[in-house]
């Protein structure tokens, strides 16, 4: 079993980042006896949500990205509050982030942003029916625009690079592989 | 534009983690002119590669993967190292991590893993025809079982959670897109 190589020595907390706090995890490789630090970043669980208009179209939002110093375009998402249900998350960040509101919010999966140094999930949802009868609540630090792209080229946008964000695409994988489980053969049509 | 809303103040580097390092980057929000720092780790670009038999498997690695302290199910990936080019950086995880090589490799595409708080890419890659013909080289921390797993069966594994990595479900992502602007109709058939 690997995971018995694995024994976890200590976990100390290093530094707070405001959105995560940066750990030392110490672990012995068994049977070898090698010992060293892994890092990893503690952070709350995030979601995004896909918000389907009635004609078809997912609402986007396009805003400065800090870490690659670039625009770019994205679903809707962010961090859930504490004690916050992920869904209930989803509903807000959607309103918050666009305007939009949905007539129903349902769960697609969820993955790890990246179990290799994160602790946390993201979440993913399928906002249907949505409405711009939402108000908008931007954070002190949120400059985003609203643009509307159909959902049947979004399988082109990842391939030519409009879409880059990787918890989008997997969001967009949940969507397909989750009509594929419905019975749907496309692998990016609007259901 | 929302670029020109973002002016950079200072970047400074605050702590290294042998496989990141820690950054603070200082932007005043135009016209407000409030400031604030946004942290983000500065990491090589990684690339990751789903490595198909001749007969329709996919080579896949289960590995304990310590920001979640679990074993995970995935596709081989790694770091590229200084100046290497990406492709081969691919070519030679696989063979590392799994002991196959392969006789084509080719790019499907890139994402962001994080644009909000990295700085690095993804590169994802199709191995063809893959066989055990290779050495395996594990790093000194690595653990890996190879195991394998029908192509046709991993939209499933997706949709039932057995792969929960957001950068391999956004491989299969970009792997589907492509056959679909290749013309197939499929949502996750073997080419």
């Amino acid at each position: 079993m690997i995971e018995k190589s694995w024994r976890l020595l200590a976990s100390r907390s290093l530094s707070e980042h405001r959105i995560f706090t940066l750990h030392a995890d110490r672990y012995r490789l068994e049977p070898e006896g090698r010992e060293s630090d892994f890092f990893k970043l503690d952070a709350p669980d995030w979601i995004n949500v896909i918000p389907l208009t009635p004609d078809g179209n997912v609402v986007m939002v396009r805003q400065f990205r800090h870490g690659i110093r670039e625009v770019t375009l994205e679903i809707p998402g962010g961090m859930v509050d504490p004690g916050e249900d992920p869904q209930a998350a989803a509903a807000r960040e959607l309103e918050e982030e666009t305007g939009y509101v949905a007539a129903r919010v349902r769960q697609l999966g969820w993955v790890w942003p990246n179990p290799a140094i994160q602790t946390n999930r993201c979440y993913t949802f399928l906002a249907e029916d949505v409405v711009p009868d939402g108000k908008l609540a931007h954070d002190p630090y949120e400059r985003i625009e609203v643009v509307l792209r159909p959902l049947s080229e979004v399988a082109s946008l990842i391939q030519q690079g409009e879409i880059r964000h990787a918890l989008v695409v997997a969001a967009f994988a949940h969507l397909w592989t989750s009509e594929k489980a419905a019975g749907n053969t496309g692998g990016n049509s609007s259901s």
